[in-house]
């Protein structure tokens, strides 16, 4: 059926209907389509526009309707419907039941402010649970860092080692960059909280419709400001698309590192056998699929954003068909977020640590060269000096393959007068004293950086306690 | 100079100087940089890391410098320097005028931190800047459809002529799209306006450092929670890509129409002579340019995001030279935007409309058929089936080359008899009367599209009212 | 079924199983696999690494597996199947066939090899049906242009009326852009057209395969030369996809064209009913859908683009699970392609030009303004002093409201010499003759212009008749 | 300058001279602009349209331009010219030579075709030079393959160790997929080799020109076949931008692999002082900022393409102002190849490997498990139930922590034994005797992968004459 025709001779081409329907697509929509039908249709009735009769044979139709649907998708069935789309094909089971009534629940109503409600209803539901997902990822990574605020570890910049800090810190630097992809999300629902519906085809309707009392009863907050705008705006699915690249490039650089964690170059964790997959050909290997994967869908859900700006570009007021290609992306982008956040916190429980590998690589590459320039400057050396001593000292404990700590306070002590003496700071006087080698003890270097946001054992706990207290 | 190298035995290789050096392009940070030093030395004085004497040797220097670099911007000297980038450069350039204490600037501080701070302070003026610039663009909007509200013009759905609107109803629209970006702007300013100082190279540091008190002196709401997460995050200037892409999105389609309105065969608008140019060989030729380039721009901006976001996909953390890659990028699109909303204003104001042929336009395509279905389903005929008979009226009027006006009363309920006659709905027995004349009357139709957010000339006033209220 | 698991001792976890399996997506490539296999086992057999008896039990096998198969996806059970992926699927049914002897099939391959050769294998067949299908296209649009040779329009830059030209040029310039497609898809499917099957797993094998046999079994020019290189390239897939964007990019160009030429305010077309959509609301309009959603659709396929190399950025070699995300990009890309270039001939021939609109639109806005231009350079004039007289001659023609043909000799020559005067070219003389109006004459314009690829119809005619003999 | 005007009445604004302009941008064509011109002028006097005297007047004074202009980019004083683009400067300046015969050059050609030429003409130039860099990356990586033939690494799939291969042979997998950009680059070349001059600005031209004499002057194959598409046309762009992303994509990964080389916990490699950078805060470290930056730059070569597709989408023919934005992206990727390319072998050559540590980690994971399957599939066992044998084989290793060739040989019967009977294959009789052992050493493992393309040193040798001998 087709809700237009009516000025038409002669009928669609097949090959025309067949490009032309959404409905395999937007039947994901019907829970929503249905949902934003009962809205309308209690509104026209409150507003006298249809009868009180009409709007009770309507609303049970609808009941009908939805379950109906509800078993053709169960069925797979669903793509035998020949509807245009999932608005068409309500209405049209609607007349079934009901007959020619079924005609006024489009009153006052356009497809075009319809279908955006449809997508808003939908996002807004999905903004939620992938928000809850959100959250469990970032308890899930507080948890695990719970148990790891002591745990030595390098970190690294340019993936060289560079100071020590401890695995719960780098852990919760994931939990922080979640918890703003959740903040990001809740900025995006609140900005287009606003319905849809009453804009008509493009110039608002004629009837006296409350668009008030369906967005109250849609618990938006409010409503569109101007129709035209309302039915070419697709900032909303843009804004999503934009808030969802975030969460997985974030994503791809925890698989990333997990990926690099697991190899067997580095050995720093393990992952269980009911989370890892193995090799056609090579039954030694335990590969971190699931990592991989995170990693590679980056490619997809940075496209989808791709491909909705660049269908939008250029696009005249009001609605064009164009927008039709605005739900298969969408739809791709929220499906592989659920799963991929789905399976996120049991694959992380499944990642057992080796701690003492972890410790072991702390202690190869001179992670404390930077405490010793410290050390220096807080004795009153200009930090670059003190950067030039500590580099001169790295290597002369390379050249005698030694740590730093096993160099004697004599050595210290030479190496800083020479870059003295070659400055123009040559008035300085510097004594190097026994308590340098507390400064080079990596234990102590961590708890030392102890600033706000820094990994200190005593750092991490409370950032574990700050994340905690977000979602209480 | 470089701030490193104490520990390599062998002079930079030239191609690597050149291919590393990031001065060229951050050299554009100067102001944020010593703005960003001078907080981090008041800080550090505070903090008797050093003292208020070497603060006030360095504070007096910075200026020099600052001052130096201006005029080396200014004369395009800038280039000679040998500097890394704008971080060496300006300690480089202090050293010279106040010595080695120079050096104790950097005490507890790390180029890693400094740039996220540089490029955070740099946004958040920008963010500014180019809010107070939407904020101009929706003004004018506002202007110029307050002398359109009572315009008639064709609004189009499938750039098919569709249902009447004004033109102050049309520019309205762009208004509110540009007032999404603008909150959109807001939000992406407040998520990301906690300071990054503080978090070192990638570990915090062992300093006594009061973040706090750098965060109050520069304006930040707080400062940020993880010190791995901090040098390693640029999702504020991917927010503010996201952002910069919905803006060219709207102006892309903006500007479409503006050129589709000039075309000879809308005819729609003109540009005056100085805001538009010639061909270099078609004399007669007045052509959109400035319409044109804003929307081919649409490119470089969804192509800045795509670029900053593959850059960032699967790095480790915490920082990596590949962030040096998310500068030019973000200074790309922040120029092009000032120099698309600076020339919008005053290319909006030098379009003169039209108003006849938009009229015209508006009596070509009988946009009046909504009106009838609309007359007959508030007779109780059920929508689809006034569809049906408005469908069938257009094409009698076509065959008969009519309007809807001219159409005898007899001529209408015949039509409806038959469509009601041929569908189960029989019972119906509904009589137009003359009333629907003055629903086929365009300028009433619009009037009567009084919903809240629809283009009757009220609720334009109103939507006009609102948007100037927002900035008030 | 897995195939592997020999050294795990747990099972895998069932949002594992799900999240990673590929079965729903690859499931499309069971011809391919199947076809692959068969030239692997009789390899195998020819290189006496399995026997004659075991080869032909296997090949009997995979008949009956292609079979069930097929029925599978025709019933829509396919997705009931546990195996991981097409390969394992094929395996595992293959061994219900004909037991464990189905397990020497997969000698000397591993599924990284194999999938390349899948994807090949589908993509040497669907370059072959893409560029059939752009051939129809072509011959299409020639087909059209044929009838369309003397019909004058106006050319236009910058949306502006520019110079004249005939409908059948305007058209035959997308032909010639799908030809560049044609044959950017000619020269993608010859960079690649070499087998990667014996690559293994990532480093070739220790069997003695025959490589250059089983290449051309599957008609392949040649091998991959490098193992590591062959098991983690997806250039062929890539490459594809910027052939496909180019493609939709000519293609959303034409459909702007159909879209805005189908307005009423252009009205240079009529697309029939057959291929039209109506509006829900609004019954007097027929959209362009077709149109509009192959606009729509340069979203998506530029988004596959991006997503594919987005994924690819920065994977090491060889094998990554990330490459698993190469497919369902693809397959979209491809079944887009197909659905619009299947539609596009019928679409085409659906419009019927309305031929004086066209001419109409020719006479308004001086297009032989540069033919007077061209006729004084012609005489001697530098070309810019033409340029100048010619805009000054519009400039009085239309203050005067009449076409250039309109103006009389006398007016043309005192404005020349006005600009010859106030130029330093003042001893030139030129004397205007009657000639001049058989310049100003747009059909005589368009007939001069008969440079190779010029617009005038011997020219048009030739393209046509050059487009028509590269495809016999 | 403008080369247009004779119909405005008013001057242009300011903002618009600005905005319009494109000078500080294309000035980099002048000497392709020059050049085209040089060729225009030479066939106007061949056709009789200008006379040999105009022509060798303005050919001369072409030369003292490009000096001129050349002096100025010297001296940074390009942008005190106040030309609207790179075609008016060349006119103006040589009008100030010449006077107005300049304007002759103009004859018969637009800027709409003079722009298409000047970027062909770059864009060969560009081609060329970059497949000699590409040529140089090549021959390099061969030459340092060379020395690599026998050296032992593991090769990796999922960055877990598979299999034993040659680091000859993981080198030369890069040289194979710049192989294939190379290639792609020139049938890049090919397929727009072709002249666009004598499109006019969209209609041709109504003088005799030589079009084919032009192409030849100008070494194209030939001349575009529609003046329409030649105009609108931006494919040779879009394609090269395809080329560049193959490029990056390819580079990213090698840059990938050479990071985590250089990453402590593997220390495969060393990269030499002059190649590296150091921290400002960490004087141990050596950063590996060349591959960084050239993994990062992969975001921008792909955001461009990105753009222009973009930019392209939905024009109308012919010529449109967004085109302009067609040549920054362009500049920047070549400038960014360039000086990639530039670097690549300087920075290969500057890395040593750490042989034993190759080695060494080749031995840690079980590599020879596929030689043990390998061995039980040659002796008859299907290959599914091998890869069981050698899964549970490499169990007990790691239960023991032992090598498989320290295994004895009963236990590897053992086992076997034990699969066979659980699966229904238990009429198989296999005996496993001591050649088992020469299976499993990896050196012999990776000579016996010896087929075409595999990791055998005597095929990494003949890998590295073929890509020789394709380049001479």
């Amino acid at each position: 059926m087709k809700l237009w025709g009516g000025n038409f001779k002669s009928d669609s081409n097949n090959k025309l209907n067949s490009f032309n329907s959404s409905l395999p697509i937007d039947i994901k929509l019907y829970k929503y389509d249905i949902t934003g039908s009962r809205a309308h249709v209690k509104m026209l009735a409150a507003q006298d526009i249809i009868s009180e009769k009409d709007k009770d044979l309507i609303l049970d139709g609808l009941t009908i309707v939805e379950n109906k649907i509800e078993q053709a998708i169960k069925n797979g069935d669903y793509l035998n419907y020949d509807a245009e789309d999932i608005h068409s094909l309500v209405e049209e089971l609607l007349t079934e039941e009901i007959g020619p009534i079924a005609g006024k629940m489009h009153t006052g109503r356009s497809r075009n402010d319809q279908v955006a409600l449809d997508i808003k209803l939908y996002l807004k539901d999905k903004i939620n649970n992938i928000q809850d997902l959100l959250k469990t990822a970032i308890i899930t990574l507080a948890e695990i860092a719970e148990n790891e605020t002591e745990t030595l570890m390098p970190g690294y910049t340019h993936l060289q080692a560079a100071q020590p800090i401890t695995l719960g810190h780098h852990l919760l630097a994931y939990a922080w960059k979640l918890k703003r992809d959740y903040d990001k999300l809740a900025d995006t629902y609140n900005r287009h909280n606003l319905s849809p519906l009453g804009a008509g085809a493009l110039a608002g309707s004629s009837f006296p419709l409350d668009r008030e009392m369906v967005a109250d009863e849609l618990n938006f907050a409010g409503i569109t400001e101007n129709s035209l705008d309302t039915v070419s705006d697709r900032d909303f699915i843009l804004d999503f698309h934009s808030s969802a690249v975030n969460i997985i490039i974030h994503l791809s650089s925890l698989a990333e590192e997990i990926i690099t964690w697991n190899s067997p170059n580095y050995n720093f964790i393990e992952i269980s056998d009911a989370m890892s997959t193995g090799s056609s050909i090579m039954p030694q290997k335990k590969n971190p699929d699931v990592a991989e994967l995170i990693r590679g869908k980056s490619g997809r859900i940075l496209g989808n954003h791709t491909a909705l700006a660049t269908s939008l570009k250029g696009l005249p007021l009001a609605y064009n068909k164009d927008l039709q290609e605005d739900k298969e992306g969408l739809f791709d982008t929220v499906d592989n977020l659920f799963e991929i956040l789905n399976i996120l916190p049991d694959f992380l429980k499944s990642i057992s640590f080796n701690r003492d590998k972890l410790e072991k690589a702390t202690y190869n590459g001179y992670l404390n060269a930077t405490e010793l320039a410290d050390y220096l400057a807080k004795k009153g050396l200009p930090f670059r000096l003190a950067h030039q001593v500590s580099g001169r000292t790295v290597n002369y404990a390379l050249e005698n393959n030694i740590q730093l700590f096993e160099i004697e306070i004599e050595k210290f002590q030479e190496i800083l007068d020479k870059v003295i003496k070659s400055s123009q700071a040559n008035n300085l006087k510097i004594i190097i004293d026994n308590e340098l080698y507390s400064w080079l003890d990596l234990k102590n270097a961590v708890k030392k950086r102890k600033l706000p946001g820094g990994p200190a054992p005593e750092q991490v706990k409370k950032q574990i306690i700050n994340l905690q207290n977000l979602f209480k």
